[in-house]
């Protein structure tokens, strides 16, 4: 493994020796101070996200390293029409790894599958962004000390929240883990989420539409933004929006050991009063979220000693095509389709860079 | 002090200190060039300012420390509508200290109060820019030799120019200082500053319309820009543009020491030719800028250790709000208003992050 | 010489000495980790490139040095009408060396006329972009063991291409170069080009529009891309699309030992098939060009220690001046038209910024 794409690219090991990694560097910094001397960070962010970005720089810089990066105002104009497995073959000349942001679904495995140094997948469109479920799986690992046997609830966007989907999917590799998913009935999580994750790994789950009801009951709650263009009607989002939002008097109701979650920004689903709630643990996610990128990053440029290129399953089926207006495949034309069935054993062919799946051609 | 919001937050004993730090930097680079090794500055600039970005860059870079950093174009796009308070929450976790540019008044204030680390404000809106205000009193000194008991002409632009009335500030807690201030009628000072400092502190000034007149008894001239879009009437504009340019001509008339000072960017109000006088210190300004920043990075990091969180005075008052619509307080809905009575002694109310007369609610 | 603005600036000497510096760092890249420590490049792109400002960066890093530096997207927004000058005196108490592109032909020289640090010009719009010769150069040296007696084909755009033009140049100045210029008729190489280096130079040379009947004899093919929109004639674009585009079965034409170099981005004028053929050294002179921005780095930086200011040649001339509205002169009001005489010997007067004819005044 020289890359990471999706959060399952680690195996539990490897999951478990970065929160090691990561508990290290936050009790002894100084001893990787200058591990990564001479090494260089390429941020390319394709879409904005200062957020990720800055994370990143000070996760390599905190290693020793130093940063190359393009942010997205420059390349929207200067776009000249080049391929992401050019500008991949080109940063490699450059720098030692890569954190790439890019709006198109799958551009980061592109990279990965053209570029000679390691690639991080610092979020493509609203598929998948790995390092934000190592930070959360980092901060529940130290504030409730244990990955498993919690009762974890998530709350709001459950339909297109990315991280949402990602850290089930991280959560549905341990024991014990049960569910509470909390959302308005046009958010509920997506079929596929239930079927290749929950059901594949027999995680227990209930679905509702009650927050204050099913407080009492979290270990974890990991709160998302509903945002008003997800509802077609508006009186509707109207009648919702106050029922998601996290107040210190619903926080009456929670246990005294319950932890809040949220990948930030937040806007107004958590309110600002609950931010003095030791339970409060957002703003420690994204300490977490640097330390975890620090423990990758050290990670990968280790194993890209090997030399070793990235490989991806997937296969050309004559016939079949992706049509996903929203993956990479949509804008690079000589890109090669390529397939892999599902992961819930089913026969459904999906397409390796946006999970969508396969559509036969007439 | 943990933070440098506006110029009247350091001391004269303080600013002295800077000073004279400012001077051993000079003299000593060498000493100070791993002075911050391991440590980040964050450059946040929600507006455009390259020169003041660089300035601060330039100066991390010197004492040996890294930069991380967001640019105005990224943020524009981004804007996913957090709050000033979270995003110095967010940045406290990345980096060491931060410097601010944001084009709402008040904002680098909200940031000191919620964030974990020293703020320094880089300018917001036309409210103020402290640095500059430093790096104008280094030029001063080191040419000059003094900071008391000179005569200095400020020319152009006197309404709007924050520049301006913040080196009024700073000098006016300085003895013997004579003001002449140079403006067209359009653009006199305004009232509050007289009031809160020139008439406070007993500072001797006149106010004229004349350059020409005036240049012969200066040891110091402060030019700024004027502005076409200040001019209701473009007739008026195209009269008086040229009475205050400053022209290879006018300086004959000045005295053989006395200095030329200007903020920058410069587009006309001082000829290219007079660049080549010896008087002409605006580049020296440029350079002091960066070597003031480095002092003051390196006695905010010192004083950061205490932990001790930033505060600022202040308090909510029933019944009163700030309607400055290019107030920070403007645009942020969970922001308290607070308020302080003006340093005039008087009994109005000022609001603290714009210094703007709070207003009676109905 | 303390900067470079063409590629001629450097004489056949120093260009020897640049191309074994850059073996050196190639073979011992250790020796020169810490070659420009405590120096700062400042990257000032006016115009969108991140990948030459980020081979600059990497170069830089790789020294041992810093960088600070300002993209392109910021500028547009920030402008303040500053002048090329000023902006160049600014950044010089900021830097230790710049690098600088522009939209406007001469800004760089404009740039290395007023900073008291070298300038290295990476674009001035249309007109000249050294570095990326050097990597050619470079690439040449590498893979064909010398920079004499080879069959150089140039096919594409060599009428627009700046690449090609300033590759010319620097190859004008090699004994047994044999030139094979292949176009459509529309985008031919221009006569000054051809005056002024191919026929001064009396380098051998034919001009064809025949691709593959040329590659046969080639030592070195220098692709670039044919744009639509040089064509007046939408379908004659059509018809001569496909004959420029270098394919696989194309490529069996080519001698063994032939080189393919392109100055990307590439967009399809060569298939990504070709991409695995050993011939292709495209992504080779990428990393070329990185190492040849190191080896100049260091000779300006060394060569700064004397501090002798920036000269050029050319003087003004009463009655002429520049009309060229991509011309550096075209904007800054206060720049003074400078002319010399042309390089082929003539008695025409050139723009020193831009090199167009000077036009003579009514």
């Amino acid at each position: 493994m020289r890359s990471l794409i999706d959060i399952t690219d680690l195996t539990v090991e490897e999951t478990e020796e970065l929160l090691n990694t990561a508990s290290d560097i936050i009790e002894n910094p100084e001893k990787y101070s200058e591990a990564c001397k001479g090494k260089k960070l390429a941020t390319l962010f394709f879409e904005p996200s200062a957020r990720s970005r800055l994370s990143f720089e000070a996760a390599m810089i905190e290693l020793g390293g130093s940063v190359i990066g393009v942010s997205s105002a420059e390349n929207c104009s200067a776009s000249k029409g080049e391929s992401v497995a050019d500008t991949a073959k080109v940063l490699s000349c450059y720098a030692d790894i890569i954190a790439m942001r890019h709006p198109k679904e799958g551009a980061p495995l592109v990279a990965a599958l053209n570029a000679s140094i390691p690639v991080i997948n610092a979020g493509d469109g609203g598929h998948k962004h790995p390092t934000q479920t190592l930070a959360d799986l980092l901060t529940i690992k130290r504030e409730k000390g244990r990955l498993n046997n919690l009762t974890v609830g998530f709350c709001g966007d459950l339909k297109y929240g990315r991280t949402v989907h990602s850290l089930i999917a991280a959560l549905s590799r341990y024991t014990g883990i049960k569910l509470v998913l909390i959302s308005p009935t046009e958010l509920k999580i997506p079929t596929y989420v239930k079927k290749d994750f929950i059901e594949r790994c027999n995680m227990e789950y209930v679905e509702t539409t009650d927050l204050e009801g099913s407080l009492g009951s979290l270990d974890v709650l990991y709160m998302t933004r509903i945002q008003q263009e997800r509802f077609s009607d508006r009186a509707e989002y109207e009648r919702l929006k106050d029922v998601y939002i996290l107040t210190e008097e619903k926080m009456k109701k929670a246990k005294s050991d319950m932890i809040v979650m949220h990948p930030l920004p937040r806007v107004n689903e958590i309110s600002v009063g609950v931010d003095n709630d030791s339970r409060a643990c957002y703003f420690k996610q994204v300490y977490n979220g640097k330390i975890m990128r620090m423990a990758l990053i050290l990670k990968l440029l280790k194993e890209a000693e090997d030399k070793a290129p990235y490989k991806a399953e997937g296969n050309k089926y004559e016939g079949y095509r992706c049509v996903n207006p929203r993956c990479i495949t949509s804008v690079e034309q000589e890109l090669e389709h390529r397939f892999a069935p599902s992961k819930n054993g089913g026969e459904v062919l999906r397409c390796i860079y946006c999970d969508k799946k396969a559509v036969k051609k007439d």
